[in-house]
């Protein structure tokens, strides 16, 4: 069946798995010790214009918001996140199982909104009672947001400058990052995230990676003995080439973007098929995820002949539901689908 | 260079990569929910004869037992494993950091005797003392051990009654479980295992994956709530079609147990081959890897030449190392270690 | 300087200090296994006309509420609570830190509606996506709340049917009990928490004694091992008389209620004070803590004089304080504040 | 029945009730921040000749090493300790709890030998394999030990000086530091400890308190937030005056150092007796904890006509038993013994 399900339903780009088979007899050290991991770094690090940064390779989202946030805090410390934030709300609690809490502020089409951070450290910093109270260690946002929003390059560029003032890290979560980049509707390029982030990952699993994310620690904060935190958190891949090798492909040749804006590109066809057929939108997304309102017999219907994914809940008749595309994502789906709706 | 480092310095077995890549652009649901994680899994029980069993994919050997364990244990329990246990030393503490102590006990050839096991239950629950100690919870062992020995048939039934008795789950870390059951000297099968163990795992990325691990839960004993506990531990892969595609194709035709096989002639040649030069061996292995004692300085000259693992100080002049077989070590690889040796 | 800043600025009714002095040669084991812990568990059983219950002495209230959740719920869980809850705000992380999120939904004057319950469970067990999500273990309630309101018996039924439905453990946190059940405008007894609630706890510390709370297990449903894991929380006393000697002179002749009570009056007349002067409350509090809206000046000149806490910013030229009456208060006390005011 | 079972069998020291029965009606602030917690502080600091020393005080023993411990570790770091350490072995697994690794190393009578962590530390830092170990982040060592033992003051500042070497802490576990300072054969004094240790405390519990123990942090090396990381713990007294109070009462006129003396003499009277009476001892030991071993049919009759505690099996026909003085221990009580001898 027809599917706009996620941007994880096909395997890898084919060159990803070219390089996967023509290096796979060489030997190579474990552990992302490997001249794979080391290229992959340094094209990283020329793609962000950050010569200094420090880059590593991890396997999942969910693995490296929580690694990075639960390495990053001390004891007393809790992530300040949107309410709808994915480390808020779907990741099984896998910040709070490393003791830390997940401070919720109110979001704004799923974006934290500086001036809301900043009134909430206000609050906080007001008064002498925070002491039995969380404090807010680092400011957590993702970009494209849960809901394919985008931040503007003036929208970071304040929450940088309130997260440096109150020495609090800004960790931005890329999972979906090369969708936000090549968004026909963004002033943000990934040097602007590299300055003005303290760490961020660049999303493989989502944007034709087999799996892996690359954290970028931009200003010479990686947290002391990380190989043994990443072992720790059982995140250390023993053929560390995986990623290495993945990375190096994404970041050749451009690579990363290209396949980043032909799901750009399909988004909006998709979006303006919807559109022309008179379908409302829960949000405008200017990435590669499209938030669509169904009644609900409606999508019962839809959902017999393509896959999608259910979001939330409308009201009573009404539901959201997601349409993604991805690199894979073809001409003859989007005829099919025009077909169907 | 000529490397015997380990068994994870290459890619994958061809016939992975030929998968992969043949179902690259089909459209699967992720999180495990594939088509290919089912197949894997219906082969797996087969090779287990074990209809009933419950079988996950994970990512890694040090994921895998810290989710196993981590789920397993009541606030109050640690896990009995031998001092030279993988998850007592080389991990990162790993266990540790879900809350739960390794108690350790006195290894034999890095076995844990259930004699010793048993001596340890007695003295425990002899007196009231122990309200203020960590509570036995489950008994970890790996086959083959860190050192490369085999527990027989017989041990593993008389660790395996011990524990039925005091209702201790016996946890098997099979990370090189495939060069174990393909042992010239070994007499216990996998569905011995399978029989004999509450929850083991199939060790894929050291037998030829690019990465993964199959859990087997033998007696309906998977943790509640396993997929959300999985995605606390960001171990839930998005592609969850790399585990899938990539045990279905080790457990078709018998490869991971050829493979295995494969590895294993090597290693005896490996060691006929040390042996015939002189050099002495630090413990007997019957399995893919081979602990050597090096005067010092030879093996300075020697990782010149070869690569290889460092293990441990013998003493003051001498060092263990070791060297590892696996599915792709060639001919080539042992004619030109006798060259330089 | 006169005092109203909360119920724990004095030290412990005088009858504890003499029953302490009285018994303090006495030889008794350590850890709770004395005489004086098990008259009083007896005694709390007979005023929770629960004879079957199971009474567990700990020290605070933030050690309690971590304990109490932390080893209820399993590894997939979080604790249902109001945002205004003590657990969501004011303990400095200490659920979190065991690994467990704080749900936190909307409260009506400080309290948590079955209503507002049952349309968050709805929602989540509506959708196949609640494997991402962190599961309802638990509904914690505060009576007293942290704004000094009271369930009523109907609402305390709702919610305790509405928990039974979905077989989540209801959890009350009585750091103020005795206010609570001896407010004038309460219908909620003793009996009927118990009778109603999985787990609940009377407090010592807040009413009379020098620390102490007394939990209540109500239906058979003590964790297993749980002096091990009290023990292992750094929770377990060696002294453990010092907490049953205690709550035995609180649970003789009544001496819990008639002390609350005294505290009840007491904050009966500081509020007609308060309210005949003119002063506007942030909520009508049945308990031993008022709210009241200060202008901010006023406050200032206010704090020269007499102690109160402040609670929370009401707008920019108002703040909301507490008055807390407690055992100790007296007819001095109030009319010295009268004075003042 | 007459009791030597421990050093908490019997309540506090006279004084320190008529000091808590004397302030009672008092109003101080919460958490620690009344005047006699200021005075507390300033008298031990005295006592320490520690001057810029920081005290904080907690409630008890396994409370204190978790939160000292748990404070200081880094996430990679795991804690020395000798393999009968408290936190190793009875403390139910509270450090692991926290999520690190007890590094248990062979005693000596108890103690932890500078060469013994020594080695180990060398043996660690020789190979690159360390970065899937657990590292070392601290020293923990108990004064007295287990098994009442003393350090001697080389063999603290052997310690001291390769933990500073090595940039370790050295944290000291007083619990019983009374009867370790005021032993006939130390030549250890507090100021000793205060000047050679990062981090110990003062043990109220076991010597004259209700409860209570006095964190010294000697090098300006409190955590930071260091009260937001106690409340966490569930640590934080709101009546802290209860400790304030009780350690002002034990440090002035030397109390704490004359009702420990009072227990050693006790327990050189008890040694004797025993010596006499031709009972062998398990361990010499200078403090108050004796160490006596007893054919079992021996102890079973002696136990149904005195108190005192289980320690380990000796053989299958002997077992060690521990008798203990305290403040309190009379001469009374010793003649009882000796009839019953």
């Amino acid at each position: 069946m027809l599917s706009f399900e996620s941007d994880y339903i096909t395997g890898a780009h084919p060159k990803i798995l070219e390089a996967l088979t023509r290096t796979n007899l060489e030997q190579h050290p474990g552990y992302g010790a490997d001249v794979y991991c080391e290229r992959a770094k340094e094209k990283i690090r020329a793609a962000c214009q950050a010569p200094n940064a420090d880059v590593r390779f991890l396997v999942g989202g969910t693995q490296t918001n929580k690694i990075v946030i639960g390495t990053a805090l001390a004891g007393y410390e809790g992530v300040i996140a949107a309410e709808t934030g994915h480390v808020s709300l779907h990741e099984g609690g896998a910040i709070e199982s490393t003791g830390h809490k997940v401070i919720t502020l109110p979001h704004q089409n799923g974006k934290l909104n500086a001036a809301t951070v900043e009134q909430y450290l206000l609050d906080f910093y007001a008064d002498g009672a925070h002491e039995h109270m969380v404090a807010p260690g680092m400011v957590y946002i993702s970009h494209p947001t849960e809901y394919g929003t985008l931040y503007t390059k003036d929208e970071l560029t304040a929450l940088s400058q309130l997260c440096r003032r109150y020495e609090l890290p800004l960790f931005l979560d890329g999972a979906r990052l090369g969708y936000g980049l090549m968004s026909l509707q963004t002033d943000v390029t990934l040097p602007d995230i590299a300055a003005l982030c303290d760490v961020f990952y660049i999303g493989g699993t989502k944007v034709g990676a087999l799996c892996g994310e690359a954290v970028v620690f931009t200003r010479n904060n990686t947290p002391k003995n990380f190989i043994t935190l990443v072992k720790q958190h059982g995140a250390l891949l023993a053929k560390g080439r995986l990623l290495g090798v993945q990375f190096d492909v994404l970041f050749t040749d451009g690579l990363y973007f290209s396949i980043s804006r032909h799901a750009i590109d399909m988004a909006e066809r998709l979006k303006e098929l919807f559109a022309r057929k008179g379908y409302r939108f829960y949000m405008e997304s200017p990435t590669n995820q499209q938030f669509i309102i169904l009644e609900n017999a409606q999508m019962e219907a839809l959902s017999q002949r393509v896959a999608f994914s259910f979001w939330e809940k409308y009201d009573e008749t009404h539901t959201v539901v997601r349409f993604a595309t991805s690199w894979s994502t073809s001409e003859e789906d989007l005829q099919a689908l025009e077909a169907i709706l």
